[in-house]
């Protein structure tokens, strides 16, 4: 790809809307100078942030909307007043339209999730999308997914979700063979789900060329960084996901609360500081901001919606990495090999 | 209750086996005087430690067996070589002959539930059995139900774990109207699944006496302890459970690392070491040992393997509450005003 990476962003997403889109792009684009924006949202509002950034004002194309999505629309509502203007879905259209090669919002994940299903429409051979994340684990990070998106799914969905999953392992932590699990429960006299089991065999079967399945992994395995991509369907992701949000804060609370209980700890905390600082950035979940939805004809990024300029900025570098190093040709291909294995089986079986 | 509470040991269940059951359960005699005890093991192995404990001595009575379940067997074997004779059958036999009030076992979990659903059965209006937790929350303790016990189920089946899940509050919370919630997922576009949906419906319908539903909670929600008791299903439940564990070791291992890295982080160690022996305390996976098996006709309580005499003693402590403060009466109440509800509703409709 020699020519730039342009990346669509809804400027007016998230509860702090442009004031922390631009900023976040100014951040992102000297990390990557080949990028280039096309920023959708209210010009009287966006215009004044961009006269702050020059450098960022030259890679820009500002294109106006006074139409926003609420962040506390549903879906529905969303699509009824945002269909073909607000700043989400004209951010959805450059990519649908080949404009941009990737869109970035940090709004509504309801809205932009039935947006991006209704407008960009699912790749072939996926059924239904997923929204996998970065998780921070003991040995770096770890892919999971789906964090949401869809709920329950048959063994085919589980296959499908490994092999987007890995496509992605592959372009961010530049592997050639990630390593896969099938999540699942490991007590003794319920062996888990069906449909588990059986993807667990389909992936043995299919034996992906870029893909190294090593079989099922427990919630603790997750954090452990077990394997490079961690499968399961949008119930259970979504509560894991939610469960080790909700821990990391009530163990930060605690740590707090413990450091600030008497003199010396106080002094130990002010001794350590550093050192808590190199906590709380392992922690941070602004590092990892961004949720990348996949299984669509184009690449959508969901950025939190309450981050800062930082935490934007992330997204939009996860943004670039999916377009530069061809995300969707990755995962096109490994289905490609899955439709011929199949083909050959059923050959095979005849 | 003006009797003694008969608790049965499997003294050979565990990684430790009678070397952690023994004086787990002098602790626990310590804080309870007035429990007795019924041990089920290797007379070679168990009395020798007895005879180091000449209170605990005086409250228990040793019945030897020589057959153990082994950690890593299949709850199929278990049950073909351990029925009618091994340390955990034993201590169900002694509470399904209403020889005890409750059983617990730091052994195989899968063994032990196989061998509680043959052995005791089901109570009437519970099809499948669940598993409960307690969680430690930002506001002290939670309930959270099933983790692991049983994949799936309808409506009917989260009404019930609501209701056992409920029971349980009451006795090891002393509340008179425990708060329950369903897990659910937040992300706008699915609203969940219908069984839950349908639950949450049935539950509002029914107005149990001793329950307040409060409606759908979501992962992070388990942390915060925005409610008593978190009901769901046991695939969900399992992996909620261990992702918690295992971002908690992650957090744990971070902290270590921080503050071993620089002298000032280990000096600053050196001076808040109380304020991180409270953090310990506060995470200590032993303070909250032991899961209850709900749903049987009997009380089970299942001690974390790999626990310690400190462990173990909570899980009996656990078990001495619920035959103390009768969960089975308590549950049997709620599930009868369930009926009566059912058998209303039912007469008014027709």
């Amino acid at each position: 790809m020699p020519q730039k990476v342009r990346i669509a962003l809804d400027a007016m997403g998230g509860d702090h809307g442009a004031s922390v889109v631009v900023p976040g792009a100014e951040i992102s684009l000297v990390r990557h100078p080949d990028s280039e924006f096309i920023l959708f949202g209210d010009t009287a509002i966006v215009q004044p942030l961009l006269d702050r950034y020059p450098r960022l004002q030259g890679a820009v194309r500002l294109v106006h909307t006074d139409i926003a999505i609420k962040m506390e629309d549903k879906p529905s509502q969303a699509l009824r007043y945002g269909r073909w203007k607000s700043s989400m879905w004209l951010a959805l259209e450059a990519v649908k339209k080949g404009e941009a090669d990737v869109a970035v919002s940090a709004g509504n994940t309801g809205a932009l999730m039935a947006m991006s299903k209704f407008y960009l429409k699912t790749m072939p051979g996926i059924e239904r999308p997923a929204i996998a994340a970065l998780w921070p684990t003991l040995r770096g990070e770890s892919i999971v997914l789906d964090v949401g998106a869809t709920i329950g799914g048959d063994a085919q969905h589980l296959v499908g979700l490994a092999v987007m999953g890995s496509a992605m392992a592959r372009v961010v932590f530049d592997l050639e063979r990630p390593t896969v699990g099938l999540l699942n429960i490991g007590v003794e006299e319920v062996k888990g789900l069906e449909e588990v089991r059986e993807a667990g065999q389909l992936l043995r079967a299919s034996n992906f060329p870029h893909m190294q399945y090593v079989g099922f992994v427990e919630g603790d395995d997750i954090g452990k960084g077990t394997v490079d991509v961690v499968v399961t369907e949008g119930f259970a992701g979504n509560i894991a996901l939610k469960t080790a949000e909700g821990t990391a804060r009530q163990l930060g609370e605690y740590l707090r609360s413990a450091m600030s209980r008497t003199i010396g700890a106080k002094l130990g905390y002010l001794l350590a500081r550093h050192a808590f600082r190199t906590l709380r950035d392992k922690m941070d979940p602004r590092k990892v901001n961004g949720g990348v939805f996949l299984g669509l004809n184009g690449v959508v990024i969901k950025s939190h919606g309450g981050t800062d300029a930082e935490g934007f900025a992330a997204a939009v570098d996860l943004g670039y990495d999916m377009a530069r190093y061809a995300l969707l040709d990755k995962i096109g291909q490994e289905l490609h090999h899955s439709t011929t294995v199949a083909a050959t089986s059923a050959g095979a079986a005849s």
